[in-house]
């Protein structure tokens, strides 16, 4: 982490929320604010602090990147029980760079065609291209989630998914695909309040689907869930990250801060010019 | 227009930029303000206050329509020379509602698949679903415009894309999509300083491209080619609005009341909830 960016930080928290070797989901405290001693007004200030360096390197890695057939992208992949803030992420920490240089990808129950093809059929076509920061809200971890906890595959094609995802995050990372995946770690409880908000506001009742009470009464077998997905598919390549969330402000805050860790990383440059300046200069001032 | 958001505008600009009956491009001075009397620092505090309606209207939209099948969505159309601005227009205007709602779309020349359908192909995809912001980065416009200055296609060809053009966006219309097509009009001299800027600056000669002066001294052509262009393709179902673009800020603040003039017409209002509330209250309490 770089100097000017420390504030209220006092540690990078990329290490602190990775889901590494021996990471317990049940370990975590939704309201806890890992390497971070500020409060939420700080946060704010913080989280904008930010953004002129995160929108420096955005545009960066498009310019030096986005007309090449090969070079570096960053992949932000967002999972999460609902009302844990993934749209506040999209709009809030990525909303805060140029919209020309972001793909955003929104995964939701599978169409009939998408059924018909492998579960990464859908998403390979939507993997950002060189230069692009590219978000997933939801993806194929849908298909080891819900699909696990729904039973809609068996056991063994669980496994055969992990796999799957293994292999084709490997091959993303070797074609220069930065991946990040997060976890907003909601607790149940926050749910419960977030949920009950929606039902109390008429602006809110659209957000709301009785479908997501359902799920609710699902919590422990999610959470077991998502604990195999960290160690099946939490690799050095592709990790995860569990980031907690029922303080909205600070998850904004850490995503922002794994999102400038990995484009400080690739370090774009600004490309040099492929054409003579001195007689563009000239040919300009004659035209 | 609304008083609260009067502001320094003496008048709504739409009328005073559409390009109606009887418009001659070459009467616009590209440095007016039509409608506006603030300067530079006004119109950056009258940009920043309009941005909360806009997003209200944005999310409105969105969580009316943007699950049905079919329904309102908005399109907005750039076109202009080179520097002109639209990058900043994506950037400054419609970058400040939620990116969850917006779907870009950046036309570049034509690929040799593209060029093997006709010119419409490429575009019918990209037009907004019902909920959605759409935004054209360029569009079929290009094959009435390069494509009759640099004679890509003959005279009859050019005719035929008028008319197919005004039948695809009556469509559209028909369809709900709200159209607002911009030329940003940018003088010759504004364009020279600020191609010359981006050869003074090597973070920007990445938009530099010598062909930009190529076609620079084409310039009587091209306005020739957007003369016609209004001429047979503005009309009441997707006008054409004329948005000088030597000031950069007016053009951004111009636009966004065509976005919120666009928005208020369609006055998108929160859906009922589609489910029981006291039902779902309990459910959720016992949950």
């Amino acid at each position: 982490m770089s100097e000017k960016t420390m504030q209220s930080w006092t540690e990078d928290p990329e290490p602190l929320l990775r889901a590494g070797e021996g990471f317990r989901l049940d370990d975590v405290d939704p309201r806890s604010t890992p390497g971070y001693e500020g409060n939420k007004k700080s946060g704010r200030k913080d989280l904008k602090a930010c953004v002129p360096e995160l929108g420096d390197l955005q545009e960066r890695l498009f310019a030096a990147h986005h007309d090449e057939k090969s070079g570096p992208a960053v992949l932000l992949v967002l999972q999460a029980m609902d009302t844990a803030g993934k749209g506040g992420i999209v709009r809030h920490v990525v909303g805060s760079v140029d919209p020309q240089g972001v793909e955003l990808a929104a995964f939701k129950a599978p169409t009939k065609e998408e059924l018909s093809h492998d579960f990464l059929w859908r998403i390979r076509p939507r993997v950002p291209g060189p230069g692009m920061i590219g978000v997933f809200d939801r993806s194929h971890y849908e298909d080891v989630l819900i699909g696990k906890v729904r039973e809609l595959a068996d056991d063994e094609e669980i496994e055969r998914r992990y796999a799957a995802i293994r292999d084709f995050e490997a091959e993303l990372a070797e074609a220069g695909v930065r991946m990040i995946k997060v976890m907003l770690n909601i607790s149940p409880d926050e749910q419960k309040d977030r949920l009950m908000e929606r039902l109390d506001r008429p602006d809110k009742y659209w957000k709301y689907n009785p479908g997501d009470v359902d799920e609710r009464l699902l919590w422990p077998d999610y959470m077991k869930a998502y604990q195999a997905v960290f160690e099946r598919t939490s690799t050095e390549a592709a990790p995860w990250y569990v980031v907690p969330a029922d303080r909205k402000w600070y998850a904004r805050l850490a995503i922002q801060q794994l999102l400038l860790n990995a484009l400080r990383n690739i370090d774009p440059q600004w490309p040099a010019a492929d054409f003579d300046i001195d007689v563009e200069r000239e040919r300009l001032a004659e035209s």
